[in-house]
Formats: structure tokens, sequence, C-alpha cells
């Protein structure tokens, strides 16, 4: 809550801005107005009740800046009711998190005085963000100023201003303080420790410091693999038996981490307070259009699409469309190996240092053909799934990941298969999933950091100079922060960042018996992962608003998915092994029978184990009990 | 609620008796006082406010009947302000179901006058069955009398008296009306109509109404299997691809009425108040013993028994156990196929009538074996369990289920896997499972249901001779039935019914291929499971408590689990049969890895399909998500 500047320095009423508003350059008075009333207006008159005032920029000669730009700050008090409403938990005194609640605010463990520094930065961010969300039209029949930006009761004003383009966007400020610090301990020391979960979370919300959290374990998972992976490599391992008990280890490995991840995941979530909170009702997503009618649930009016209409959108559009691009992931994997032939051909007529270069040619653009491939995949499947018009964020996320997941595997994983099973060419799998492996990491890191980060200096230093020539030596620095925000990139969400390591996963996890130095390659990339992740959070990306979840949510399936293909693969590999096979030397249905056996108990063992390890900690679970028993002892109390 | 009888027509003060409750003979007078203070004692000190009052019997010449048997019953505000404490969900006027306050009674739906008839016969009986068991010893050191009989603060007098001895039982009392309209209904017309369900519900409460209906919709559910089934057998057809087709449909089929199975029992659990109920916090079962110590959740004092303790217990003794009776399955299992051999020898010496009939010997005895020590096993089953002391029932009854389920499916199927895939004898196969499943059908209704009816007929003429006998013509019906109840044999919950049911399904599913014409037998078996139950539960046991249930519970994985392990049988099978074989006649591997690849597929489909199709049908979600949005807006309400 302490962000070294605060609004005063403008010329302003004096509060610590928090949430950056901007709205677009042409917008019509009287629509700012009433917006900023809203906005300012009471509770109990429908308004947000908080506190927000214009950021007038100098005039400048060359470019003109937008004037309607705006920062939104809040009163303790007011924060605090909204961290009831918003449903927070925090310590209680007895050390279980419990609902906040205003009345009670002093019997919390973290609560002194009138409460500064309970609620982290990034909460209050949140809760402003969520104020803002449900500032609801009353009677208005359209936004003031634009007669065809109709307006009915109950309809959030800011998605409707958002989604007509009135309202540009908002997001919240960085803290230049304490992100010196967090970037600090986070990623600036050299240092042998573990990534400040809670400091990210207390600055960035619970969504992103549960990536962060996954990302270290993962890593730190996968180093038993790498370290058992090594000898392999370096001795030149071909033993069999020595490749199915790594394939072995690999596959019990992977399901026990998964399992163990979800109880880390529980202990993470209990102690930020997200386990036990209840989820509020979900609201429209911005982009949903749709004929006025009646939410059955709430009895509110708001834009009503018939289900029906969307699933034909979905199976006549969608999935046709899915399937066409797997079509062509394949064209294009086959002109990959007609490349590869090529290449290798053009080897033996000549062999020397060249055309031994030539050799990987083709793998280094078949990998990048493919992060292209992904890169526009994703843009198109994002235009699809809004076009699904879904209601609700949940359901247009799910559809999102599953077009998403099931293209980057396929488009990923394709060749691989093909080199597996029908080629059955070990040594060319084995240069493939290293040059594929490689390349990609290479890609994926310039991509998302440093080439963004390269945008943003040169922009910083743009507007920099600008400031600088505009005001002389006048220090305006909120006025600068926010003029250098508002043009940064906006994060997208932790998307990419676990589907980069879903694949990654799939890398490691699907061909283990054949290459066991996968694992070292991931470790090594996730090492410098953490990184990259940790400053672009930090430097390039605007900042996000916190996300409160409990869980990977989907992720944990799909992790769990691609631990079970890895059963089948990896026990197919083994079957296809020259070695094994010399092991049945006359009834090869003999051996296939066996291979099927052990992966048939491979699979039951799995979800057994599965099944057996709970999936939140005895003292989570006791703690979780006690709160709900001390509810309905209390709900017994009142009512007596 | 009406019960023809009242308490009154036997001297004592007037109140519809509900439950009855009798103690050891000998119980010493003083603890009888106190009990019966502390039951009638008003709720703020600490006592059950509810009414009691002891039967007198008139004295017999011959045997002396037990003097300690009470009757309870209940005011109506009572019950209503009990219906709030144990959470019960009723139609709210909007029709939602809602948790019923006595506050606020008047709103809801079916709530006339001063709630006479409101809630049913059953919710009054498990009301005062919660509050019996929640009554609490004060500051009693003891049982009044019994100083061996500790009690300490908190801990329920009842299930005290019950684990000494001296509560010899406690068990609801039928209402001979509306026992006659529901049997009528129910089974005593001959009718072509589904069970009255809510009437079974209204009577026994929501658990046996649960299994009644899945009882019904797993027998209809099975009649397109039965209808597909019969020409199989009538027309001899023995082409493969009609085989795999019947597979391949009865797979399929198996997992969507699994998954269509859920909806529905979400449907009724709905319609019945359960499905959105809370449970109510545990509290130790009856049989729990340990040091005295404090629950972490509640602080209160019981009994501690370190989880290690019972781990040992686990899997020092119960795990071997269960191995050794395994052991002992296979064992009996092999001298059944020596007999068959003999068998098979003598009639081939000599082939006529009576050695044709000794064919079938063998299979007879074999399966009688299996239902005794099935039988015999429960009891150890039940034994061991107790003996491991767990806290909580539902964890008792999760081992116990465990236990009983992998010895009965090892039990009854082992000789179907050994015929199958070791002798690889198709005709013997079908000729055992039709042997296996109509002897333990014909077995199973014998011991469940007429056994014990032909015996409680005995013990009724016995009772009502000697209570004539003593008062002559006098009129005293309820001492007669209370008399009469007592005797019977106590209903021992749902477990043997759906376990029947659940080994009727393995029988249908695992070697569906094989004998297309289980399903016909188990659908006829099912049409009378349905009287010989439905009989069972009105005529030949206690009355038993309701039981809240949301969902059948751990049944459903039970007949998923059991429904996954049918594809790989079935695949196996079709692996093996001579026409598939012939379909390869040059590669066998090809063939094996088809099948193999089939089975994946289909797998892979179940999952998808499970997942896939939602939980809980869409109106029920509308209702549950509105119930859920109501009380959050009532709790802003109230605290604004």
């Amino acid at each position: 809550m302490q962000l070294g500047l605060s609004v005063s320095d403008s010329d302003v009423s004096s509060f610590t801005p928090l949430v950056v508003l901007e709205l677009a350059d042409d917008t019509k008075a009287e629509a700012i107005t009433w917006l900023l009333n809203r906005i300012r207006d009471k509770q109990k008159n429908g308004g947000a009740e908080l506190l927000v005032d214009q950021l007038l920029f100098p005039a400048q000669d060359g470019q003109k800046s937008n004037p309607n730009v705006f920062v939104v700050g809040s009163t303790l008090q007011r924060l605090l009711k909204g961290a009831e409403d918003v449903g927070l938990f925090k310590e209680f005194q007895d050390g279980i998190m419990r609902g906040f609640t205003y009345a009670n605010r002093e019997s919390f463990k973290d609560f002194y005085g009138d409460g500064e520094g309970f609620l982290s930065d990034a909460e209050c961010q949140y809760i402003i963000k969520h104020e803002l969300d449900t500032l609801r039209a009353k009677n208005e029949e359209h936004v003031p100023g634009y007669p065809k930006v109709k307006l009915y009761p109950g309809k959030s004003v800011v998605r409707r201003l958002q989604s007509k383009g009135v309202l540009v966007q908002y997001f919240p400020l960085h803290n230049k303080e304490d992100l010196k610090r967090l970037s600090f301990s986070w990623y600036k020391k050299i240092k042998l420790s573990f990534q400040p979960l809670d400091d990210i979370r207390h600055y960035f919300g619970e969504g992103l410091a549960l990536y962060f959290g996954f990302l270290e374990y993962f890593t730190f998972a996968l180093v038993p693999m790498a370290l058992i992976g090594i000898p392999y490599y370096l001795f030149d391992w071909e033993d069999y038996d020595k490749y199915v008990l790594f394939a072995v280890f690999n596959l019990v490995w992977s399901t026990v981490f998964l399992e163990v991840w979800k109880r880390c995941s529980a202990t993470f979530a209990y102690g930020w307070g997200t386990l036990s909170r209840k989820k509020a009702f979900e609201e429209p997503r911005a982009g949903f259009h749709g004929a006025l009618g009646f939410n059955p649930i709430t009895g509110r009016e708001e834009p009503v699409y018939p289900s029906s209409k969307r699933q034909l959108r979905i199976y006549l559009v969608s999935v046709p469309f899915v399937l066409l691009c797997l079509y062509l992931s394949f064209y294009v994997m086959m002109v990959y190996f007609d490349m590869e032939n090529w290449a290798i051909s053009v080897y033996n007529e000549n062999p020397n240092f060249g055309t031994g270069i030539l050799l990987f040619v083709p793998s280094i653009i078949y990998a990048v053909v493919i992060e292209i491939m992904n890169l526009l995949y994703r843009y198109a499947a994002e235009f699809l799934t809004n076009w699904e018009n879904h209601r609700l964020e949940s359901s247009f996320q799910n559809h999102l990941v599953l077009k998403v997941l099931v293209f980057n595997f396929v488009n990923c994983f394709a060749s691989l298969f093909y080199i597996a099973f029908v080629m059955q060419d070990m040594v060319l799998l084995r240069q493939s999933l290293a040059t594929l492996l490689i390349t990609s990491q290479i890609l994926n890191q310039v991509m998302e950091a440093f080439l963004p980060y390269w945008l943003q200096r040169r922009r910083n230093k743009k507007v920099h100079k600008r400031m600088r020539r505009v005001m002389g030596d006048k220090e305006l620095p909120l006025l600068e922060q926010v003029q250098l925000e508002t043009e940064m990139n906006t994060y997208l969400g932790t998307f990419d960042d676990y589907l980069e390591q879903f694949l990654l996963f799939g890398y490691v996890s699907l061909f283990s018996c054949v290459y066991p130095l996968a694992a070292v390659l991931v470790v090594l990339n996730n090492i410098t992962e953490v990184y990259s992740d940790a400053f672009k959070m930090c430097h390039v990306f605007k900042r996000p608003f916190s996300e409160p979840a409990a869980n990977i949510g989907v992720w944990q399936l799909a992790f769990e998915t691609m631990s079970i293909i890895a059963v089948v693969t990896n026990c197919a590999l083994i079957g296809l092994s020259s070695q094994v096979k010399a092991y049945f030397p006359e009834s090869e249905t003999q051996m296939i029978l066996i291979v099927v056996a052990i992966e048939h108990v491979l699979l039951a063992f799995k979800f057994i184990l599965a099944f057996v390890i709970p999936d939140v900690p005895k003292d989570i679970q006791v703690k979780l009990a006690k709160l709900e028993f001390d509810s309905l002892e209390a709900l017994k109390k009142r009512d007596d």
C-alpha cells in the first residue's frame, strides 16, 4: 500500500494511485463526468465510492498525449470493506484462515492500528478492479453522450465501455520500491535458494505465484530424472534393461510428482487464503453478446445467447477448422521428411563439414516452422473461441485451452511419433527430439522475453527523452511512470507459460526411454526460464491484476493426461527395441502380450496411486474441517 | 406422522411413539431414571427435550419379557426445530430446495397450519435418532450406577451405553397403515409401473430409496442388452462380427448408463433435498476406542487412537489375511476343476442320463461353496475392520467395502478367468457362467428373503399366541407390535444388496461377448429381486432408520471400475476367438496389435465420455446455482 509517489505531486488531491483508467482520447465530456461521478458516488447510491483523479500531462510540442487518463485509489476503510465483498480469506488469531469481515477486523492476525499494511498491494488493486467491474447501470438507458452504447439495469458499466472501445484499458500501477525489492530477492542476486513465492504472491497475486511455484516444483522434480539420465549419455548405455528401468522410474515418478504437486498447491493456496474461498457468481464475459433476456439464476436482465447456436458454431466451424489445421500440420511434417531425405542424400554424395551441418538444417527449419504455426494457430483459436460467444470466461478458457492443446500436441509431437512408430528409427528420433527441444527453447526465450524487452527499452528511452524535453528538470515521476506503463505490452495470463511447460513435459516423458538426456535439457532451460519469466513480469509487461487461484486448474488435467499417454508410448518403444525382441526370439506374440500386460499394470498402478494419495495434506484437511465446524457451531449459536 | 396407535392405549401419557429404546433387562434403576431425565430435559439444560415412556408388558407365566422397553416421541414443534438442527432441505415457495429453518417455516411449500404432515415419518424418526445420538454427557464422570461406564463432557450418552451393552438396541417403529399402503403400491398389485420411489423414500428414507431406484434403473438398462442377447441364443449365432458388435455395444452402453445414472441420482437427490445438504460433522463411531485426548477440529475431549497403530494392524494383519483368503479361494477353485475333470471322465466312461446330470454337479457345488465362503469372509472382514479401530463410520465402511469387494470379485470370477484365459475353453466358460449365475441367484434370494421370512413367521405366531394367552381379549396392539418388532432381525444396510448387483453386473459385462444371454438372466432375476427386496424390507426386518444419501457413494466407483475391467476382458476374449484369428492367418502379431489398439481407443472413449457428460442435469445445476446466488445475496443484505 505504500507507493513511493502520491497523486499530490501532480497537483491533484492526495491519495495513493493504484489503478490507471485510460479512456479513448475523443471520449465525450459528459460521459467522463458521468463515469467519474458513478465511481465517486456513495455505495448506498449504487456507486463504487472510490477516489479518482485525472492525470494532466503537460502539453507537448510534437506528440499530443491522451488527456483522458485517470488514476483510481481508495480510502483504507473502503478497501477493507471491499475485502469483505470479494470474500478475502485472512489468517485469524487462532492460525486458521477465515473469511475477512470488517466487523471482526481486529481479530485477524496481522491487523494493527487502522489496518495499514493488512492488505497487500495486489489485493488492494484486485478489490478496486472488482468494485469497478461490479459498478452497475441503474436507470441509464445508454452512456451519456453515446446513444448507441446501450445500458440496462444491472449491466456492468466498465464492461460495456470496454466492449465499445470507450474504455481503452485499465491496469494496476507498479509500485517501484516494492518492485525493486522483489526483483532483487527474485532474480538479481546470485543464489541457491527458492523463489520468494510469498513476495511474488504479495505483488502479483495468487495465480502468478502458483505458476512460479509450479515452475520451480517441476524443475526440481526433473532433477532426479536428469541425474539418472546423464550416465546414459556419458557412457553410451544401450542396454535394454537399463532403458526399461529408466522408463519405469520415469513413469512412476511422473505420477507421484503430479499427485504431490496437488498437495503442495493446496498448501500454498491454503496459506494464501484461496483454497476455501468461495467463487463469486460468474458474470458474463466482456465480449459476450445476445438478445436481452433474463438470467434464470440471478433473475437479472442480461444478454442471452441460445446454446444450440453456439453448438452449431463449434461443431460446424471450429471443429472442421481444427481438423484442417491438423491436416496442414501433417502436411508440413511430410515436407520436412522430404527435406530430411534430400539433406541426407546430399551428405551421402559429398560428405564434408558443410553438408554435415546441412543434416541439421531441416530439423531446425521445421522447429522454427512449428513455432510459427503454433503462434498463428493461437491467434486463430482465440478469434474462433471468441466468435463462439461463450457466456463465461471459464468456459471460454476451457474451449481455448482444448483447441490450443490438441493442435500444439500434434504439431510438436507428430513428427516424433512418425519417426518412432512408423519409421522405427531410434537414432533419428533421438536427433530430432534434441533439435526440436533445443530450437524451440531458444526461440521461446527470445520471443517471450528478450525481444519484448528490447522493444520496451527503445520505447522507454523515447518516452523518457520526450518527458525530459517537455518538463525540463521538474520532477514528475508519477506522470512519467503512468506514461511508460500505459505503453507497455499487456501480459495475457499464464496460458502460454503453462503451455510451454506442458510441451516440455511431453518431450521429457513421451520418449524418455529413448532419450534420457531430455530431462537434463529441460532442467537447464527451466533454470533460465525462471529468470527470464521473472524479468519479463517485472520489466517487460504491464503489471497484471491479481487473479485468485486455488490450483493450476485445467493444466493439472493436461499434465496427467500427458503422463498417461507417456505410459503407452514408452511401453510401445520398449516393445519395439531390438534388444527386447532378441529376448523372445521364437514368439513375437508372447513379447507383445507381456509388454501389453506391463502397460496395463502400470496404468492401473497410476490410477490407484492417484486415488490413494490424498489431494490435500492432513494438517490442511484438519484446518479446513475446523473452519467448517466452527462456522456450523456459530450458525447454531446465532439461531439460539 | 399419523401412527394408528398412540401410547395412551397402554396407560401412559398420550403421544405418537416413533422410536423404541430397549435397555438390558438388568439395567440399574438409577441409570434408567438418569437417562429418562436427560432425554426429557429442556434443550437449554443440555437435554433432548423429547417425550419418552416405559412400556409395561403384562406379567407372563412362562417367559418374562424385558421390562426396560421405552418408546420415544416428540412434540411437533420440537421436531420442526430438530429438522433445522439436522439441516433438512425442503421445497420453498419458489420451487427451489432450501435449508429448512423454523423461523421461515411458513414459507415452505407443503407447510400448512401447524406443520402437521410436513415432515415424513422417516424424517421424524431420523430427527429423534439425531437428537438422541447428540445427547452429550455434561459433568457426569460415569453413568449413574455403573462406575465403570465412564463419561466425559461431550461424550454421546447413547453411544457409550450402546458400546457397553446397557442399551441393547433402538429402532424406529413401523407405521402399520402407511406400511400397508406402501406395500400395496410397491409389490402387491400386479402392475406394469415403476416403483413408488417417493413413497419408499417417505417411509424408509433416501438411502434405501436410492438403492431401489438404482435397482430399477439397472434392470431397465439391461433390457436392451437382454433383447439383443436373445437372438444370439435362439439362432445359435457364432459369427465373430456379431459378437464383436455385441461386445462393443455392451461396453459403450455400460459407460453411458453409469454416467446417466449419476444424473438420475442427482435429480432424485435434489428432489429429496439431500443433494445440497451439508454433511454434519462426523462423530467417532460407536465402537471406536482409545486413550482420551482432544479432537483438533472440535477441541472437544474424545478418544484418540494413533493412526500409525491402525496402519500396522492393516498392513501386518488385515492385508496378509485377505491374501490368505484369496489363496484359499484359488485352492478351492483348483479342487473344483479336479472335480469337473472327474465328472467328465465318469460321463465319458458311461454316458447316460445320470452321469449327464453329474456333469453339472461340480459347478453347482462350487457355486454353493463360493456363496458360503463369501458369507464367512464377510463376517471375518467385518471383525477385522472393526478391530482396525477406525475413527469414522465412513472410513470403516470404505475399508470394509474394499476388503469384501476384492475377495468377492476374485472368489466369484477367478474360475471364469481361468477357464477363459488359461484353458481357453469357451463352451465350458458359457456353461460355468450360466451355472454360477443361476445357482448364486437362487441361493441369494432364498438366503436373504425367504429363509428369514419363514423364521420370522414362526416367531410372530409364537409371540401372537403368547400375547393372546396373557392378555385375553384386551386390545393392546402397540405392546404386541413393539414385542414383535423387537425380535425382528436388524437390516444391516444396503451393502449386501449393492454387492449382489455389483457381482451380477460382473457376470453381464465381463464375458458379455461370449455369453450374451447373461443379461436376460439378470433381468429376470432383478424383476423378482425387486419384489423379494421390497418384501423383506416391509415384513422381515426391523424398520431401519432413514439414511440421508445424495448418491450411491463408493458403489458408483465400483461399478465404473468393473466396466473398465470389462473392456479389457472383452477385447482379450475377442482376440482369443478362433474366427478373429482366422482373419489374420499370417500374422498373429498384427491381430494382437489391432485388438490392443481397439482396446485403448475404447478405454479412451470411456474416459472422454465420462468427462463430457455432466454429472448433474442442466436444470438442477441452475437451481443449485440459484440457491447459492440467493444465499450470497442474502448474506450481503444482512451485513448492510
